[in-house]
């Protein structure tokens, strides 16, 4: 079995080949190629925890199994630990013997990441070169990462309810990028406006920006809306954007309040959705039409990007000799 | 996160260790302190396999939490690799981090034979001297040791309807416990007849003994029949059993045919069971009141024992310095 860190993933396996990866993994998904089980949720209450565990299997040429293994445990954070451990446990799909364990935070970070890197590429402007990036929390480093993967971005404002939080990030972020511009900003007005692509990585419950300060032909990835109660999305903004896309329209319509908020107030229909990303990659529907158009990117996640995305981090680190064989 | 092989495991943790786990973890059970979800079953048709996942958590004192991941790839036997590979992670039940990953198909062969020996220690008589054993696949030595650990066994009569794999088993029984006389046998009613306890451990879909070759007082383990399909008993022996008792009452009446088929054919009620081994455990309930009775306990297993017996070995192994540390 191999042991792979986030170390070791970051040493063999980079953001592009993240975003190649999930696309591959939602085309799949999108083919009905996958085989992605409903989540087990064991709750412990007797603990402040939670339990939760993801399977998957992605089938094609390049088959893929696993686990992904969530805990949720708030109080963590006074014993010095991640509140949310994660650890992904990889099978060989020819076999079923369990082939890796991964590092399932920095999975989660790198694909989730990669996951709006690829909705950037094939829905953005081209010629993007603002980004504005809201929410500075755990998904905020592989969100930024991705963007500046697939656009020519020359500038990245940075906003966060805790402008302080905001300016550390920055900072951080300048050490990774120095060729960009990080700006840390205090409002979420100064952030959005005039932003080329804007990625809204909260858990907020109220929408992180005003639809008016979208400027024409702007894409927004919104990730961060994952149960019914979370909403990032301004309402007034779905029926201003020409293209809607969900990574996958089941698990979107069935955890997202961006969208499933305006369904239930009548503001929207399920109609106002263009289809899967998967489809965009394997060009059965189009994507952007116009320079001028607003499009928007809505993705909860799904195992298949989990289970995929592990399969080729772990081929990667073999031919590379990287990580430690049990 | 520990790791442990097979080989580790047998260094520090014993068939009596596993038993008192087997007892404590189905305490718990029928107390209703455990969270044991659905299996998830991933058919992979075009593998022509199968990943199960069994999840769950064990509370009380003594919380215990993880996963036990069960492929089953027949063709698997041509590439020299198990055709039912099986792993075991762990998780910490105070944080939800993933703790320990052990072989998963030795845990499942010492649990599945333990508890076949705490019910044995529970309803059998306690001068039993000799034991039937049908069926010498992979459970059969686990099956076999659990009973020589709790009763005066003198002598084991071993039956597989391959005689030569009886005696290559019986074989390598003896060199395990030589002071034992190991019998393979040519028929199951030489088997049977006049043996204290019988365990039938097989994958048969007919019954693997006659009811009349059971001499008064003894005790059977049937431990083989885990879907509705498979059945060992037959049906005539349950009518003549003081005392029925299952490891769960959930599991058998989902899954055994041996009680599901006699259930359906009208031969029986639900009523002929007494109750479940963690009762038995906790003295909710009687078991065995004379000499001459016969008892039958009726095993499919739950993921409680897997999560339980796991935490036990991981902290015995801990505390012996055993396994390896990632």
């Amino acid at each position: 079995m191999l042991y792979l860190t986030k170390d070791d993933i970051q040493k063999c396996f980079s953001m592009r080949d993240a975003i190649e990866a999930d696309k591959k993994a939602l085309e799949l998904y999108s083919k009905g190629q996958t085989s992605i089980p409903l989540r087990t949720n064991i709750d412990i209450a007797e603990k402040n925890g939670q339990n939760l565990y993801m399977p998957g299997f992605v089938g094609g040429e390049k088959a893929a199994a696993g686990i992904k293994i969530v805990s949720v445990y708030p109080n963590n954070i006074t014993k010095g630990l991640p509140s949310v451990p994660a650890t992904m446990i990889v099978l060989n799909p020819e076999t079923g013997v369990v082939s890796a364990m991964l590092d399932g935070t920095y999975l989660t970070q790198l694909r989730t990441g990669a996951i709006s890197g690829a909705a950037t590429e094939l829905m953005s402007n081209k010629d993007s070169t603002v980004m504005a990036l809201i929410g500075t929390g755990g998904q905020g480093a592989a969100q930024l990462e991705a963007v500046l993967t697939v656009r020519p971005i020359k500038e990245v404002r940075i906003f966060d309810i805790d402008f302080e939080r905001a300016s550390k990030f920055a900072e951080e972020m300048k050490d990774h990028f120095p060729q960009i511009k990080m700006i840390p900003c205090k409002s979420a007005v100064e952030t959005v406006t005039g932003a080329d692509v804007i990625t809204t990585v909260t858990t907020s419950k109220r929408p992180t920006f005003d639809a008016n300060w979208v400027k024409k032909g702007a894409h927004i990835n919104a990730v961060g809306a994952y149960t019914p109660e979370m909403c990032e999305l301004p309402s007034d903004i779905l029926p201003k954007a020409k293209t809607i896309i969900f990574d996958t329209l089941d698990g979107v319509w069935s955890e997202s309040g961006d969208f499933l908020q305006p369904l239930e107030k009548g503001l929207i229909d399920k109609g106002i959705v263009d289809g899967e990303l998967g489809q965009l990659v394997s060009g059965e529907i189009d994507g952007r039409t116009s320079k001028d158009e607003i499009s928007i990117f809505e993705t909860v996640g799904t195992a298949a990007l989990d289970v995929y995305v592990a399969e080729q981090i772990v081929e990667k680190a073999k031919s590379s000799g990287i990580g430690k064989e049990i």
